[in-house]
């Protein structure tokens, strides 16, 4: 019944190619027309999918998780931008961006949506145009930034160039990751920093226990999910819906009666359902703008689009990691020319940009994936000091034994976004206290911290080595090469995160990418091979992503590794003047594959396992 | 240089004796007698084993965890009793039973304060005696209270029933932690209400931070203890330190200038230096008590005497629990003499009277024992599935080397308590915030609320138990019948909180007490012998400790099971017509020993082994 193919001998591909065919962008359209023929046989399928109890659960889940931290941003925005962009845009974009990528997408699992960094763009733009005494061109201006940005969006996806994502490495998606978590954080200390200037210091206080409360409950409820209490599927379910019972339970402790009630709790504020916040009308007349600031918007919208390039494509390729066990195709080409066409709707209309969501795309098709908890028993035995008798264990084995993939969820969100933009169900969001929002940034925010490999890694340097696990393969490295490796990580996140306090944030998108040169080009310098097989992977690893992106590329260190192994087997069989030189140049061979402790997929597999189990611990 | 002696075959025994002898009553000053005779040779080690760096540590850590739930209990008793006891009481009476019990004890681990109890103790009283019209007798009529406790303390020692401590087993000793836990938990939300009425809304809200922050800062330092984070050193520094850190911490936060500081937190009272908080000299006239009160506090007395029975002795028996590989005797008939003196000082100056502290017994001794983290390798391979490799781990195991076993810490304590009677340091009190003492109660409540067997039990029956580790020797029970234990220990809770809340909390001792009868007389009745293996153990079990209470007790319910294993032996042999009488019998024993599944006393280790390790996580 199902169109498959084997997606690791893709036609698309540039391997083999020689003169103009290998150029990418000399043929273009080539990766969109194989994103959209590889994906559209399952489109049928994509709909009959969606009809089981997991789509609903993943629907409900992803709706707050995508709703919540979009209102958060939006209330953000309005304070930083004169009340431009206010709850209505956000919901209207949101609600946009799902039935466009719902619909039309390669990759219905990516969750577009208001991301923190799109919200931390436009009030940059905006104290720009302030800056520059253009305030009131600040709408015809950022729906040029848009405009710009759409046209390098379709022009980056008809020239192929999206294949580039393969050369992403955990390195840098992952400095990318403790970058946006860190920046939840922070709002989430701003957002409860405002909340004593936006109502009385009482209401603020509690405003103040309300974010924590609703950041232990949130990450004590996803905990359950992880412990063997209950049955599977209650603890399944207080785990996927954390967020909503967290939600409900805050909201209505809100508004119990005396002191709490009374407080004067800072709340989303009313707004007339349908309308702009500010007094205009939804088409915003960019035509207007003066053409010299146009071109002041081309640099800009480029810059929006490098930003776009990273946080999508990153976005799509972790909502379809390897620990997912996915069968439908990717389609990064395709899906970033959609991305263009919302930018450029999104741009005239005067509403946020979508993109998509960094730490929520994981948790997407994690709540769609049917897990089982399995009993593994074992047997243990002491050997240092030695023990004598054999202890069974009992211990949890969760597997992902499937996902639903479907274009369902997404839709059903979509519907229930463009619901919540109607006047009653305003009302209803009107009921919930502004604080509350913190806890979602710190909740959400906390989840990513704890996910990334850089926390993972110093968490390893600061333990004591003894007592790590010896199929932990960083044993095999030093410390200070570990902390080495974490100090270029950090270094991109600490450059990222000074500028996103200045006006030249907009740039920060230069420096993230500019990750994966460093990567591609220093980092074989500085580690070796056996270093970076086990501190790094690349983040696209399934055949059925790497298929829309040409294919599995070669690790620089692998090919620099093997072309020196190669040279020191030819300086053994030309240099030595005794007749064993072959034979040395083997052994030699031989000696840096024992030094090396392990086979280099088995390396590459184990570091990236242990990665992606503490990424579904994070997200799950 | 040592004095040590076979304390499992202790002169000081009841068996083997006939007539008179064997009656306790009829023996005066013999408990006592050999109690002092067993400790008195390791006085001057008690001395000299204090000078050493974890002595020093230890005193640190049990001075914050002695005096900040005292002054909590001081804020809810002067709250409750019109002012009668104050800040000074509290110290006065902490400082006076540290005096007194580090020098001249028997047990100088036990550690002897204010606890909630005598707290709750003392405002109902207060409040009968405003309901009795006696108002303005209340410092007489407690005054008379104690010295009747003081007498019957006395008598009790003298006539050497400590012995019956030895029947106390973790059925009713884990069913009053529990319940002092939920105390703990209860004053603590009680402690942020009061803030309400205390001070502004504003600072109470700021109050709830505070608390909530000094809760969880707590929860997690004490967590790192357990991790293989940094050095043993250190990470045991930062568990020691964990209650100093945070009061330092959150008291710094507390006056920061601005909000914070202007926002009016209510805070500890400022009082004069050595007086009375109210206006009164030290010694109270409890001779001008009219005769016909004098007699009314007897009963009251007697309640409390029994309070302290087991309040006081509990709190000894687990300050020298098993897990601690203590060398030096116990010696309860003497101490309890002891506490009678103190009782009759508290008594006639006024302050609320001292025993040894339950939650923080243990912790006294926990921070006097050196632990070693070592490291331990085991093999491990799957059996079910069965997999085929062999994985190797590494795990740190905890292993207590030695007790510091000495008076210096106490006696220390002792001093740092009369330095706080100081006017100076009286005014470092006076800075912290009030709200930091519902943080003191939830942490203490809390680590007692989860080490306690009913938590485990209950957490137990909750989980699903085919991930259950089959070693836990609980998997040979079925669910039902392990909640129907914590039934009856959570009926004895219940019971005890319920008059807890009411005018006849006094009578709550008789309530906590009856549960020994009960788990003595009843509960082998209900339960198998098995069964109470595995969910019960006697509370005391060294025979440092088991020395001065007679030696070790036979279980009831291993009694009837060996008296019912003889019957049905006996039976074989006559009823049957057959040659194979005795045959028959001893198989009957054998299937019946099959079906336990484990041996008596291995049972019992590793229910306690397990429990214990719990505890000591719990208080570590």
């Amino acid at each position: 019944m199902d169109p498959s193919s084997d997606y690791a001998n893709d036609p698309y591909t540039w391997e083999g190619l020689s003169g103009w065919k290998s150029y990418r962008t000399l043929r273009p359209f080539r990766g969109m027309y194989w994103d959209v023929r590889r994906r559209l046989p399952w489109y049928w399928s994509d709909i009959r999918d969606g009809f089981n109890y997991r789509t609903l659960a993943g629907t409900v889940r992803i709706f707050f998780i995508n709703l919540l931290p979009a209102l958060a941003f939006q209330l953000d925005m309005t304070r930083n931008t004169d009340g431009y962009f206010g709850i209505n845009e956000a919901l209207f974009s949101s609600a946009l961006a799902a039935l466009v990528f719902s619909t039309l997408s390669c990759q219905p699992l990516t969750v577009v949506g208001i991301t923190g960094l799109i919200s931390l763009f436009n009030y940059t733009v905006f104290a720009i145009t302030e800056e520059c005494g253009i305030r009131e061109l600040y709408p015809e201006f950022i729906a040029w930034v848009s405009i710009w940005a759409a046209i390098t969006h379709w022009i980056t996806a008809i020239c192929n160039w999206c294949d580039y994502m393969r050369y992403i490495t955990d390195f840098s998606s992952n400095a990318f990751g403790m970058y946006v978590a860190i920046i939840y954080m922070v709002k989430g200390f701003q957002e409860v920093t405002a909340l004593y200037y936006e109502s009385n210091p009482m209401a603020a206080y509690l405003g103040v226990v309300i974010a924590l409360c609703y950041f232990f409950s949130v990450v004590m409820l996803e905990m359950i999910g992880t412990t063997t209490l209950f049955t599977p599927s209650i603890r399944k379910f207080i785990a996927d819906y954390a967020y909503p019972i967290a939600t409900v339970w805050w909201t209505g402790f809100s508004h119990i009666r005396g002191h709490i009630r009374d407080s004067g709790l800072a709340r989303i504020p009313h707004t007339r359902a349908f309308y702009p916040t500010t007094d205009r009308s939804w088409l915003v007349a960019f035509w207007t703008l003066p053409v010299k600031w146009v071109f002041v918007a081309l640099p800009i919208g480029i810059l929006l689009t490098l930003l776009f390039y990273y946080d999508h494509n990153v976005s799509s390729l972790t909502a379809q990691a390897k620990q997912f066990p996915l069968r439908k195709p990717a389609g990064f080409h395709w899906d970033f020319f959609l991305l263009g066409c919302t930018c450029f709707i999104a741009g005239i209309v005067g509403i946020p940009l979508p993109n998509g969501l960094v730490p929520q795309a994981p948790v997407h098709t994690d709540s769609l994936t049917e897990y089982k908890d399995t009993l593994t028993r074992s047997k243990e035995k002491d050997i240092e000091p030695e023990g004598s008798d054999w202890v069974q264990h009992s211990r949890k084995v969760v597997t992902a034994t499937l996902v639903r993939e479907q274009r369902i969820s997404h839709f059903l969100m979509a519907l229930a976004l463009v619901g919540f933009m109607t006047g009653p169900l305003l009302d209803v969001l009107h009921t919930m206290p502004r604080a509350l929002f913190a806890g979602v940034f710190w909740a959400v925010g906390f989840s990513g911290l704890t996910a990334m490999n850089i926390t993972q890694n110093i968490l390893y340097c600061l333990s004591e080595k003894r007592f790590a696990d010896p199929s932990d393969k960083r044993t095999t490295l030093k410390k200070p090469r570990i902390m080495y490796y974490v100090f270029w990580q950090m270094l991109g996140v600490t450059f990222s995160l000074a500028v996103s306090f200045t006006r030249a944030a907009i740039g920060f998108p230069v420096i993230i990418i500019s990750l994966i040169p460093l990567r591609w080009i220093l980092l074989p310098r500085l580690f070796t091979e056996h270093e970076l097989l086990i501190l790094d992977a690349p983040t696209a690893d399934a055949d059925t992503v790497l298929a829309s992106m040409g294919g599995r590329p070669t690790l620089p260190e692998v090919r620099m590794a093997e072309e020196k192994r190669r040279q020191q087997g030819g300086d053994g069989e030309m240099g030595d003047g005794s007749g064993s030189g072959s034979t040395c140049g083997g052994t030699n061979g031989f000696k840096d594959d024992e030094e090396k402790g392990l086979e280099g997929d088995e390396g590459r597999e184990e570091a990236r396992r242990g990665f992606q189990s503490t990424l579904q611990t994070g997200h799950a």
